[in-house]
């Protein structure tokens, strides 16, 4: 049994890059933001748009971003990022992402997500709830 | 009388700049957008998060933006923002914002912003209201 | 004979959207932004890193751009954008960008841009070069 | 001996904002980035735009980033950031970074960078060369 990857392929733009010419870092999180969408999406077959509807959720919100930047990701390359679920726990769990230039690892990160609710005691905040197993069950492809 | 200007002013910081070196121009309607808010904070006393509340409309959204490059705008360059309502209509009004550089002008840029309730007949859409006179008042400073 | 159109469509992402939960109005003009450089892919068979070195340019730097905003693209639309030169001057030409959802336009923008070099007398400028004809030749697919 | 501090104030902006109406996951990127540079430049007298130049290296790029995100921060919401070298290496360093909004930890992140020049082997990679001792210096205010 291995975890369900989503891979999409994008280029690096003009308007991604800072003056050393090459991706400033928080584009990366909006990269690995985007492409948690879409994992799920992929996995679920439920678009971004209707995931908290469907499982009555406030959404994924995250806890824990975190990225480690190893070659440059310049204007005009073209980049291929690959997303999978790296841990669930009880009311969270984590995505790992790997994005590559030309087959070569450019950057690694990670994000860690709550499947919340609003805090039925002070709307102001959120709570997790448990993970359902149906959701689990569907990124682990056989 | 003359128009109520309000003014700031901020570093143009790496991550603004592109592989030119300098502000990427997505940047500059950036700049532009929290200056509207600022003005009518500065204006009406009324806080960016409260303007709704306090007058009863969903918003001031953009219809319309523009923006002339005329000098760029460089890493580590100090610009100051000088902004205006330029035009104010029955239920729309124009911002005019002047970006300078070391007292020189480097871009020039206007919007234009509905003052906008919910569509009564179609909850999706908007609608202009009126303008009150006393909010208008306050933008013509003697 | 009829202008040359790009075409792309894109997802409206979680981190387009502002509190409205519509795109908030700068990333339409980095979406702008990257379509007026695929254009040019498109047309001339050259990538956007490699243009400013095959034409012996700087590169085709912004003076001028605008959008009108006529209906929202929200969170989790699909979006189209068509790209064409809408005028050749001699040195700047415009590029006009309409952005559609679900088939209705929903944003239309243009940017003036300049087919620059260097100022030789003066380093920190640049000056607008004559547009070849062989590259105005190539946006007007018969 | 203590650490020096740098700190700033900034207002949450609606462009900043995501559909949950908090503030979208890598703006805290940009943050602290900005924060970093602002701190070299509060410590050594030295502005941003002149680091590399003073010092004979390429800039102090970024290897590794992350963030803890403790308390959403909200559109119109008054941030305080405060940052500082939380480790010297001999060719890295780290920069701690906490945003507080009304006295709460918010977020808290750092990152690594190192002090970097090229690569006498090979121009389009990074080595490190070892941090002068009178920078660090510099940031061991008494």
């Amino acid at each position: 049994m291995s975890n369900f990857v989503y891979r999409r392929q994008f280029a690096i733009e003009w308007g991604h890059c800072d003056p050393a010419g090459i991706v400033f870092n928080s584009r990366f999180f909006e990269f690995f933001d985007w492409s948690s969408w879409m994992l799920f999406e992929a996995a679920l077959g439920v678009r971004p748009g209707d995931l908290a509807k469907t499982f009555g959720i406030i959404g994924i919100p995250l806890v824990d971003a975190k990225a480690r930047f190893l070659r440059p990701a310049k204007f005009n390359d073209m980049a291929e990022i690959a997303s999978e679920i790296s841990r669930f726990g009880r009311t969270s769990f984590d995505v790992q992402h790997r994005i590559s230039i030309a087959g070569e690892l450019a950057v690694e990160g990670s994000e860690t997500r709550v499947w919340a609710t609003q805090d039925p005691d002070d709307a102001t905040r959120l709570r997790g709830l448990p993970i359902p197993a149906e959701v689990i069950g569907r990124f682990q492809a056989a």
